[in-house]
């Protein structure tokens, strides 16, 4: 993606045609205020066979929200950087019975710093964040995630 | 399932109809010997921006071939359960360059017949498994899922 954007319509219009399953996921809304971003979608694309939403799903929108915006914050810091997850801790809490949303916040600033520092030292930093999924306002699922950014 | 199926090509079959996910993901083929599960899947549909395998994908795969044993295991004992994941630890190892696959085996025979026990007395039990992915021939993801049983 050449252009850096930091536009949530067009970063969402790239991911479709970049990744395959965040289209069968039927993403239908990526919000990004430059703090905290949330993705949402629908439960008829990602139910199982109880008719709540499946694990995969949940864990592929987490997943996917934390990388969204380890790579939007980089791009708004000016850095091209490839992003990848290292690891996860995922805890279900409860059933998702409707559309249900990731949503992970930026940490605090001190780890920001040391992210981008690292990667101006380095060439790769690392972010730890906490995923939220919520449905009907009740928090479903939680993540602690680790992303690793390499310069491009 | 009313049939409580636990031949693999028929259970691939209804994860199709019943998780829609799978479809897109186009899980390719389902093997269990009544041992060890494998889900296979090609890259194309699981790919991400990088040309690999999206840690979404990965980590929904992983998460669905521990589901699929603990559900053909019960099934295979004669037992029609609710199978969900409760929890997960996932480490990336490197990137999957081409097709992969989870692949699980049951633990030993103890905690099976702990399973099976507490389904027993308490309707409900657990199951711990670790879940890998492989691709060309290496490992690249590892999983611990913790999953819950409850007798339907």
């Amino acid at each position: 993606m050449g252009d850096m954007t930091t536009d949530p319509r067009q970063f969402l219009a790239w991911l479709y045609q970049s990744i395959p399953l965040t289209s069968a996921m039927q993403i239908e809304r990526l919000e990004y205020d430059g703090q905290v971003l949330e993705l949402h979608v629908p439960l008829a694309p990602n139910v199982n066979d109880k008719g709540t939403g499946f694990g995969g799903s949940i864990s592929a929108l987490a997943t996917l929200a934390g990388w969204c915006l380890t790579t939007l914050y980089l791009r708004g810091q000016g850095l091209d950087c490839d992003v990848v997850i290292a690891d996860a801790h995922q805890s279900y809490k409860a059933p998702n019975n409707s559309a249900f949303f990731a949503r992970v916040c930026l940490p605090d600033q001190s780890q920001l710093d040391h992210l981008t520092d690292r990667i101006a030292e380095r060439g790769r930093g690392r972010l730890d964040l906490q995923i939220d999924v919520l449905c009907d306002g009740q928090l479903t699922f939680v993540m602690q995630g680790r992303y690793v950014a390499i310069k491009r």
